[in-house]
């Protein structure tokens, strides 16, 4: 795949505010914070969405996640914070190098905007589908 | 901490549509989907939030949410999606055990709404910041 901007922060070829960092995990400011201490948490592998990414960097994000959510916590006083992976563009992707936001949801209501339209799952058709699913995982 | 209905959903005392588990990590279907195959991704330590999960737990549902997106993409369609953890009432969680969303954006606009208000991250302030977060990690 092509270099994003990423890649070339990683690399150190362009500055960053980083936070974090060990062999397959990267972790910075986004420099267009929705709220103070807005952070990006990325793999160093170059994977387009999470779906391509390894099971070893998927992993090592997801292990470094609680620690680096505590360390924004500790430094911005904030205790509450969403979790955002945006895959393919109509899903709010930008850059096309997997990373995970985290993002503090201030008392002042900053932070991300959760749009929630739920409908209801029919029990047959949820069973259908989530054999289907199960399937998937197993072949 | 105190049950939530998803340790009943895990000991198997209310029913789900289950999708995937293993020794730390459970999925099933959101029976109040945003879009066809929402699937909700938990571990089965009880955590309340991300910040207060293991390492261990953590690391394994990283390592899932690949394998999963891929078969929710399978089985639906859906080529885009997004992946969303909350953390507190203001952040939108509302049962207190920690769940990763797995939600397909579809063609016709359903999925997940993203509000995106941003800012600009001060050079000055950005660089004092990262550095409060990065000790607050190493220490």
């Amino acid at each position: 795949m092509s270099d994003t901007i990423f890649t070339k922060i990683i690399a150190g070829d362009i500055p960053s505010h980083k936070v974090y960092e060990d062999d397959k995990v990267f972790a910075f400011l986004d420099i267009n914070p929705l709220s103070p201490g807005h952070t990006l948490v990325i793999p160093k592998e170059p994977a387009k969405t999470l779906d391509v990414l390894s099971d070893e960097s998927s992993a090592a994000i997801g292990r470094a996640l609680p620690r680096i959510a505590r360390a924004v916590m500790a430094a911005t006083g904030t205790d509450q914070y969403n979790i955002l992976q945006n895959n393919g563009p109509r899903a709010h992707q930008a850059v096309f190098h997997v990373h995970f936001h985290i993002i503090p949801k201030t008392d002042g209501g900053s932070g991300l905007g959760v749009g929630w339209k739920p409908g209801n799952l029919d029990s047959v058709e949820g069973s259908a589908l989530a054999l289907r699913i199960a399937e998937a995982i197993t072949n």
